[in-house]
């Protein structure tokens, strides 16, 4: 029997200690142990809750039990969750997190501690909710060198970029009823600023090049400027608009971004709506490869948590070879990597074409005071100097 | 220093070697180990090439060598490969193998032969060529119950339905331009018929039901039988016709079938095309997720088998449980298993509805001497009886 502790009963906190109760016996066989929860740390008392009897409120109290193997923080944000987790790995305890800011601001410390330990330190349930990602970078795809990992991370966004397409609303009427359903919390900022995505492409990338990624280094843009107007654009190039959150292997290193950008139908990524996420990795010998589920939500979020418990019960002895060390990695500058530019703009053609040379039109009937153009591919620098010699530019989107 | 042998120099032993070879640097970060290949065993001698030294033709020399500690099996097919990788299990070596016809008729021998001798039998290349859905299977969604499994395994028949589609051809041509490809093989008995995929579904049905599923008892259709006809209804409905293997959880244990399906847009496998393979999993907390990518080819699917020895170099001294032991499973009749059927015939409307009741009928305006129809959802057994008393059944495929 292997005791466990939650850290956090929240959505994903009570999510893990249901499917634990609820898949036991399944869990018994993955892992060959049965799982009992001990104890949830919590703030509330859940009064005539089942959990009450098992509810704590000093982090001590997990730490000194050397009965608790396993622990799992589903708190969310850096602070206290860090402080509680060191002192777990301290006491040679596993830990499992679903905390995603926690990982990109301390994933290298916590993995060097847990090496040190001889413990494990998992965090599957940071990226992509329950799509198994982490795990099939970290113990499948070993034989490759990765040279591209890019997706669909963010679950807010992705299902609001749907909604604005399928029923032509602007952003503010689709924020409010994201909000209604529960899928975008009252302050929308790190979902629609793409600040989520940004934590998550860091950490990914970080496990990519084996160092510590800064997530504050990574150029990120939302998708707060997004209208109906650049939707209709899309829609006339049988495109689709996604927040993309991505890394590149370039000569000078990897070179990370996350940015609404426009799909064409053929790609993998296209099709991903709603709440859905997916990430698409190639690798040098592989290829292309597609991890696609639900991003987040409850259940499939403490699923992949529950993974990591099954996958440390499992390697009890054993620390899992992470390769993700403290050496600050040093991204490439975005403002070389090269992409065609979708502009809109109130400008001539005869002026666009002055300034861009050979560029493809997107003339929208109804819209007869502007006009929409795809460049030719160039770097993110020339096309700034270039834009800002354009009388006008009301939008700019990448093009995939 | 980890010495590896490598059972069959063709396409697969010859991409695993290459990749062992390019990607060292890489291979040794994440497997901790470098990794030297140390014999090849071919029936040829292949003079002149690289290769040749280390050439054996006697698998004995591998078997007695001590120093060889993970075995690499890509000969394909039954026997002799089932006595070589049982030999080496035995000499206390690691194997892994990309062979899905010995993982299906010797799987849970092999596994339990490997437990005794606390090394590891390994086998992600089996099915899916180089998409990771082995290891997500037994080491990431350990938490949930799988209730389906379904997928497209096969990127022979795959590229054909997809050319079928695109280039409106016949069945014959393409299999000419997929044979002349090197898509296809000289006897394409097993792709056509659906015997991959059958193999490749009994795998993963009995990693999900942790018993030996015998692939003869599972319920196998080609696509020999698909026409341009076909396509043209299909196309007319807005649904791509797929091969799929799948299986499902019921009250009667899994269920597996091999057999065309229609599939409408909104479904995940609807756009996977050409050669590449996607495999959609259903957990019932996880709920839905899919694992995308090459489903054959050299370097991808020797990309899975080097994943493999990288994941059994780092549980050198463990044995990764795998939940396959020999008990037989008992599957479910598929005839007890619902589904729409679409059906083609040269019956009038008057008769299809005395007795099939209400259905969709889909005219196609060029084709005057037959019609189509689906009908609502019924188990196979009333499908089979009611189409036997319908004066023609021109062809018929399952709707999803």
């Amino acid at each position: 029997m292997v005791k466990v502790a939650v850290m956090g009963y929240g959505t994903i906190g009570s999510g893990v200690v249901e499917i634990l109760e609820k898949n036991r016996a399944r869990i018994k066989q993955t892992s060959g142990k049965d799982l009992v929860v001990k104890y949830v740390l919590d703030l509330r008392e859940f009064e005539g809750d089942p959990i009450q009897s098992k509810i704590v409120h000093d982090y001590q109290t997990i730490a000194d039990d050397p009965e608790i193997r396993v622990v799992v923080e589903t708190m969310g944000g850096v602070e206290p969750a860090y402080t509680f987790v060191k002192a777990m790995l301290e006491a040679g305890k596993h830990v499992t997190t679903s905390n995603k800011a926690l990982v990109a601001d301390k994933g290298a410390e916590l993995i060097a501690l847990a090496r040190e330990k001889n413990v494990n330190f998992l965090f599957e349930a940071s990226v992509g909710g329950g799509i198994p990602i982490i795990r099939p970078l970290i113990s499948s795809l070993t034989g490759d060198e990765i040279v591209e990992i890019s997706g669909i991370v963010n679950g807010t966004t992705n299902y609001m970029l749907t909604k604005m397409t399928q029923e032509e609303l602007p952003f503010d009427d689709v924020l409010k009823e994201a909000q209604a359903k529960g899928y975008a919390e009252k302050d929308p900022t790190a979902d629609v600023e793409g600040y989520d995505a940004c934590r998550k492409i860091a950490i990914l990338t970080s496990l990519v090049c084996g160092q510590q990624v800064n997530y504050e280094d990574i150029h990120t843009e939302g998708i707060t400027k997004i209208t109906p107007v650049d939707i209709m654009y899309a829609k006339e190039m049988g495109r689709a608009i996604k927040l993309l959150a991505m890394s590149r292997q370039t000569e000078d290193g990897y070179v990370a971004m996350v940015a609404p950008f426009l799909l064409p139908i053929e790609h993998p990524l296209y099709n991903v709506n709603d709440v859905f996420n997916a990430i698409f990795v190639k690798g040098n010998m592989l290829g292309d490869a597609m991890f696609y589920g639900s991003g987040a939500g409850k259940l499939p979020t403490a699923s992949a948590v529950v993974g990591d418990i099954v996958d440390m019960v499992k390697h009890m002895h054993t620390n899992i070879i992470l390769n993700w060390d403290e050496t600050p990695a040093k991204l490439a500058d975005y403002k070389n990597s090269e992409t065609r530019f979708f502009v809109r703009t109130k400008a001539s053609k005869a002026e666009i074409t002055e300034i861009f040379g050979i560029v493809e039109f997107v003339d929208i009937e109804e819209l007869n005071d502007e006009i929409g153009f795809v460049t030719l591919t160039m770097n993110e620098r020339e096309y700034e100097e270039k834009a800002a010699r354009l009388s006008s530019v009301l939008q700019m989107i990448r093009f995939h």
